[in-house]
């Protein structure tokens, strides 16, 4: 078992397996600053092989298999060449904001030997939250210093329980930065900012999280307007249902419910399955909880 | 030893002793969201007298000693009446964005017997995070709810002190508030945003702090510009004087530096004064520890 080294990165010759959880940025208030990792799964496997080849399971298996695919964009660079084969197993929808590009840039990047996955995961998205989750776990911070992405973990009460509504339809991500103001009153830069520091606080002790903490005037209702108005409805009866808190999950047009333990949390999956059906909307209600591993790499042996 | 009861607070017959901490809002990025306590304190003690008594020592002593003192304003409201003799002694100067009337009203209202002193400094000052930090100590995260301020601890790396300069010069928050725009643009409060994030997770580990989180685009250059022109300057130079991170103590005047414990902070500190001195500002460069107490509270017994 040796390392090929190639192009900037290196690979053991067995080929290297990397998986990454999905992720859930911006939680209301905290607008391209926050992201948590979410228990499902890209699962890349990189080796060197005569040509390229790219084989997928699972969510966006229906995506081109070739040159053209996230994972062998991102694994081809980092290799210095595309003579791999990769094969993709994802639990996570494809653009859904539940952070799967990331999730599979990281994963790929990691599986083909990258020394800063997050890095790469940045270059895709163009904003580091969600690879920054993909890659430590739990509730993350992250912002573009002049040297690249910088991302830390954050205090995260383990009683916190998810459910993600996901609807059958696409929002692109670049649809919805689109729909979002140039200019933004400072004063509703300042609510964001005061709601992201105390989000932050209650998010490590659950006691303190009330749904006001959620509260959001940069993205939210600019996106509902142009992109999803069932959203604000959506929303609150989520609330309703008995979740501490929602909000969009990245650019949506998933929405995420946070909710005090597993008990509670299967109340409001139930409700929100219905929620969906009630307002005409083919979707997905999903309990998940935190991801606290983030990336994990390992090296595959040959069989025999 | 009975409660005399009054207005909405209570008051020992032996008067009651009120301290708390100054504080420094926004740290940089986290405009009207976070606040530290820092050691300096006003102690305010309200006992019932036939008529109103001022008295008062220390910073602040040159005000009117009447029912304009705002401690004596907040005393009597709290009380309900202003049959009160009340002293205030102060380390913390005046309106040079060191929390001094956050310090002052919180410490009023809790010794004229306030069940709340937080909203009592919310109230004086029209944004919680000074009277968060003068109640809570430490690092605080504070915003204003549908039901009034709300705040919290956050985790504080206690390797870490600071400097503050503080010119012989008053900046009225006012101005420092007619100084700012109306909008800013959304890829500005996203940066504060994600700066903000990162700081709190760095100001728990001071491995993480360094001087790119403290950057702001939404405050400090405006202020600058309109009324203190002088401080990109020495903001740079507190850094070069080996400061992990600089800022505006809240709306100024006074310039924080943030420092990897007391002996690199007593060199900044040295440095800082010999900066005024060179920029022709009188002033003074004060060395801080973090107060981790906030407000306490003590009835008095009356001598004999």
């Amino acid at each position: 078992m040796g390392i090929l080294e190639g192009g900037s990165g290196s690979l053991w010759s067995g080929g290297v397996h990397a998986v990454a959880p999905a992720s859930s940025a911006n939680l209301g208030p905290a607008f391209d600053a926050l992201a948590i990792g979410l228990a499902l799964y890209v699962e890349v496997t990189v080796e060197t092989a005569d040509r390229l080849e790219v084989t997928s399971e699972g969510e966006g298996s229906e995506l081109p298999r070739d040159a053209t695919h996230l994972a062998a964009r991102v694994a081809a660079e980092v290799a210095g060449h595309d003579r791999l084969r990769i094969h993709v197993r994802s639990e996570v929808p494809v653009g859904r904001g539940l952070g799967s590009s990331a999730a599979l840039a990281v994963a790929a990047a990691a599986a083909a030997g990258a020394a800063d996955p997050l890095a790469w995961g940045h270059r895709v998205d163009g904003h580091p939250e969600n690879a920054a989750a993909s890659v430590l776990g739990g509730l993350v911070a992250a912002t573009v210093g002049p040297g690249g992405p910088l991302a830390a973990r954050l205090p995260l009460d383990l009683g916190l329980a998810f459910v993600a509504l996901v609807p059958d339809r696409e929002l692109p991500t670049k649809l919805a930065r689109q729909a979002l103001p140039v200019e933004v009153p400072l004063a509703d830069a300042a609510f964001n900012l005061s709601r992201t520091a105390m989000l932050i606080a209650a998010l490590a002790d659950r006691r303190l999280l009330t749904a006001e903490l959620f509260e959001d005037r940069l993205h939210q209702s600019y996106r509902s307007v142009a992109l999803f108005p069932e959203a604000p409805a959506l929303l609150d009866a989520l609330l309703s249902a008995g979740a501490l808190g929602t909000c969009w999950s990245g650019a949506g047009p998933s929405l995420l419910a946070v909710c005090d333990g597993p008990d509670a949390a299967a109340g409001v999956q139930a409700d929100g399955a219905r929620m969906l059906a009630a307002a005409g909307l083919p979707g997905r209600s999903l309990l998940l909880s935190p991801d606290l591993k983030g990336l994990s790499v390992t090296p595959q042996r040959r069989p025999g």
